[in-house]
């Protein structure tokens, strides 16, 4: 019996902060983690921006809402649901996930959440637990699942890692030359064909 | 941070085995724990008993498709999955769920699983693991989600036992009277009221 983890931005939606900083014009909130490395310093950084430009939560969704999911996005993951279990583990917020998760149907999607005041301005970021993606690989397993997961970015290598089965997707350049050991697919109608392989 | 863990049968769908008994005649599928206790002896009775009238999986998968979900259970399973993460933690067979769990727009479920031959014959059965539905919920509380947990019968109790917040839904009286510590709902309507102010 297996489970399929994925990845959620890179693979099924375009990247959030990325896109919301193109949508609203708002250039500070471009800065990523490679340009701010500490993680809390940048999202403590993000939400003094959104601040400054007084965005609340409802209209960062309603900017959220006018992304869609990748092509192909969502009938993968009708095809996959339909042949097994399937579970999206992401590093973002599940109030920003919503809108794009509401278009894909509402697959069973774990990550992190924000807190808002009764205004919706978001006072503060809720990380789940450290390595979350990892640890929801071992929680699987401790279910006695057979895992194979997939990802594109660095986030997501120890959740490849400790999977019985890995797979970068489309992973950049860096990514790909730091983790030669994973096996690479660049599109989403192979990976449903490895997928499927796998797991019947 | 909020997981649902619901019980399948007897709260979204009609009881899978009894409904295979009324829908192919077949007298001896009527049978459960209450005639024969042991759970595995009572398994390969059932096999033995599809074995001699020559039922292959793909038969009863064809009975089970014209069973229809309970009155409700869609619409109760789209909200939620919505506002919340929803896992559906059953004893049944995945094989078996398919064919509504396809009407139920494809839950996240996790339970057991048959292992059959070339030509369907049903040869094994195979359980996750023992206990599964309280591990379902000690793995959901690993990742740090707190679990609100409901289901109709004994071999629900350790899962409400194990989560934050436990509900009886619709239990027989016998259950009902034997876990009188936990609280009962007989609708959907009032159990998604209640969830959802649990998860908000």
């Amino acid at each position: 019996m297996w489970i399929v983890c994925a990845d959620l931005e890179g693979v099924f939606v375009p990247e959030i902060w990325v896109n919301v900083a193109l949508k609203t014009g708002i250039e500070e909130l471009k800065l990523t983690t490679r340009d701010i490395k500490d993680y809390d310093q940048l999202m403590r950084y993000r939400l003094e921006i959104l601040d400054k430009h007084n965005l609340k939560l409802q209209d960062i969704q309603a900017v959220i809402n006018t992304l869609d999911p990748l092509p192909g996005a969502l009938e993968f993951i009708r095809e996959i649901r339909q042949a097994t279990r399937f579970a999206i583990v992401s590093d973002t917020f599940v109030e920003f996930a919503q809108p794009l998760m509401d278009k894909l149907e509402n697959p069973f999607l774990l990550c992190h959440n924000l807190e808002t005041d009764s205004t919706g301005r978001i006072v503060n970021y809720h990380l789940r637990q450290s390595d979350p993606k990892r640890k929801t690989v071992q929680a699987f397993k401790s279910l006695m699942y057979n895992v194979v997961a997939f990802g594109d970015s660095y986030n997501d290598v120890t959740m490849i890692a400790e999977a019985d089965k890995g797979i970068l997707f489309c992973p950049p350049d860096n990514v790909k030359a730091d983790f030669p050991q994973y096996p690479v697919v660049n599109d989403l109608a192979s990976l449903k064909q490895q997928l499927l392989s796998i797991v019947k």
